[in-house]
């Protein structure tokens, strides 16, 4: 197979983390005899240093030609804590996401039987967890209008939604779901929120088309609690983009590490693969940052073009990185010398 | 001292762990000679039932002419699944937070020695964690305009916040800080939300009144993260509505007990003390419910009057309870025959 990969490594640890994942899709290329072409291009903070934009149009034409984006990270603690910023790196990333139409989410939650200890959580709790999370990507509050009063002293900012949206992700989670444990939870607060009660009623009525699956309810404060006191419980999730993005960065803290979870978003045309994982500055450049999540980022990839020997190998390759301690030193005090990079070559090698 | 205390039970488990807050008061009436009056009145779905009306007016008025308000809880799941009800019980709380002007609520989470093993995370993590919640209570996207389209397929929710809301609850949050460990973390989403961009400048401007107490800021999503990761990283959290009822619902599970957990909704003419948990409806009338969040609420309340040495003599009695396991069956597998109201008397009959 062919495939033209746009890499957008951003950021911060960014750029270190994706080396090792193109890194390992060389030796998948190498090994199964496809051809994969790398053409990189400039996102967030850095495009804004070079080119006073988080996300030039030269980089977002290179996605729209690309039959895949691999992405690395993005963000800067300059922007953060500057509320007046008219460019932010995170606009970018927005826009992108936005423009490819990049509407699913998915965060695959996995507790790894040779890091249960790593975890905050207790073992019997988190032991056998595997949840699929989906998270809308190009709506609700993230998009709708904001407003800032001119004596600056009001603002705003608008969920909306919109049946055909909830319906589109909704389809996809279900669909899931059939080849999972049959179950999606729905996520939302429909006690207080109209959007939440637009989802219930869509996803309700959606629900009958999978007789298969079933359908339940969770207020999202409830399950920022459920998520801690019984993850197991979950097949796969659906929810909103904010709730989504809180829900799904709370269950990473599940597998021991975040630097493990990797992240495709799914629209009709395009398909992007990025850490979730952020750009964790004050990692940067010193070779500490954990790789695999962005190299799972990768074996999402080639599933998404149904090359499933290839990504097994990649998860393979990385579960044996995890059993034989070849990791960073966030799942790893004793051996703090593996870097970045060795993690990268020894997943490569593997292959 | 004599304090008039209207008393709403609510929904489900309400009425039960109510009437242990109450006996509780009493006993520290009798014990310090104080006058404690106690009215009663509907609220939430039984209200509904009743008067088809979650907050009747005279529910109102009877807060309004009382010294402080102590709640149960609220919310019935028929309400729940059903998108199109007109009215829900929820409505009367929001309707009583807004018109009382209830803009901070206050919920200290607290890991207790005596339950470290009960927690689903590690005791090293939570050993030793003492945060002090400050989540605003009558603003944001609770209270925005809420939009429905005639065809019923496009929602909105609006979010909004003014100066004046973010200032006096950060006021407040700064000054509990100083009597504490000196630091405020705000946890907003400033790098998407307009109103978070708001409350980041507001906030950071106003913690100039307060050069001895520390800021900082968490993104929301990382904030539910190091929230399981480091929980004794956090002093004083600042947050708005949304994010509030999220993070500290997600900060329930320290304790080993969302039923220990009690919360005060301050404004600046009344105040009301409730347990965070909701109406529990498949423990209603089972005497399961835990009654130690709802009388720790009624020492938050006797805290408000300044009385210190009633409200130390509740907490030594909540605390005596734990350590001989005199309690319900969510903290205690094997003396499951503790029944809600058996919880009550003990630490009433130790006061
Ligand atoms: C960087 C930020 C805008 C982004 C988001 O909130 O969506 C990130 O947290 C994520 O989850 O991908
Ligand atoms: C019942 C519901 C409306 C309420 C809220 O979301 O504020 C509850 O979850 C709480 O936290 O008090």
């Amino acid at each position: 197979m062919k495939l033209n990969i746009a890499v957008l490594p951003g950021d911060g640890i960014g750029p270190e983390v994706t080396n090792q994942a193109i890194k390992v899709l060389k030796a998948i290329a190498l090994e199964f005899d496809h051809t994969f072409l790398f053409k990189e291009a400039p996102v967030g903070a850095v495009a804004i240093d070079k080119h006073n934009n988080p996300l030039p149009d030269n980089t977002l034409d290179l996605c729209k030609s690309s039959d895949a984006i691999l992405f690395g990270a993005i963000g800067d603690p300059k922007y953060d804590n500057d509320p007046t910023a008219k460019v932010r790196p995170e606009q970018g990333l927005l826009k992108l996401r936005k423009e490819l139409g990049l509407y699913a989410n998915i965060r695959p939650v996995k507790a790894y039987d040779m890091l249960l200890d790593k975890s905050p959580l207790k073992q019997h709790i988190i032991e056998g967890t595997d949840i699929s999370i989906y998270r809308e990507l190009t709506g609700g509050i993230y998009f709708g209008k904001k407003y800032l009063s001119e004596d600056g002293n009001t603002a705003s900012d608008l969920c909306e939604y919109s049946k055909y949206e909830i319906e589109r992700i909704a389809h996809l989670a279900f669909k899931n779901a059939q080849s999972r444990k049959k179950k999606v939870t729905l996520v939302d607060k429909a006690n207080v929120l109209e959007t939440s009660r637009l989802w219930r009623k869509v996803v309700t009525d959606l629900a009958k088309d999978y007789p298969d699956v079933t359908l339940d309810f969770l207020f999202v404060d409830n399950a920022a609690m459920q998520m801690i006191l019984n993850p197991k419980q979950f097949d796969v999730i659906l929810t909103e983009n904010l709730f989504g993005d809180v829900i799904s960065d709370e269950a990473s803290v599940i597998g021991g590490s975040i630097g493990l979870l990797a992240s495709a978003s799914i629209g009709d045309k395009y398909a992007m693969f990025e850490p979730i994982h952020g750009s964790y500055p004050q990692a940067t450049g010193k070779g500490i940052a954990n790789p695999i999540a962005s190299i799972l980022s990768a074996a999402m990839l080639l599933e998404h073009f149904d090359l499933h020997e290839e990504a097994n190998l990649i998860k393979e390759g990385v579960e044996k990185s995890l059993k034989l301690e070849i990791t960073t030193p966030d799942l790893n005090a004793s051996y703090t010398n593996v870097s970045t990079s060795k993690v990268g070559d020894f997943i490569a090698d593997f292959i």
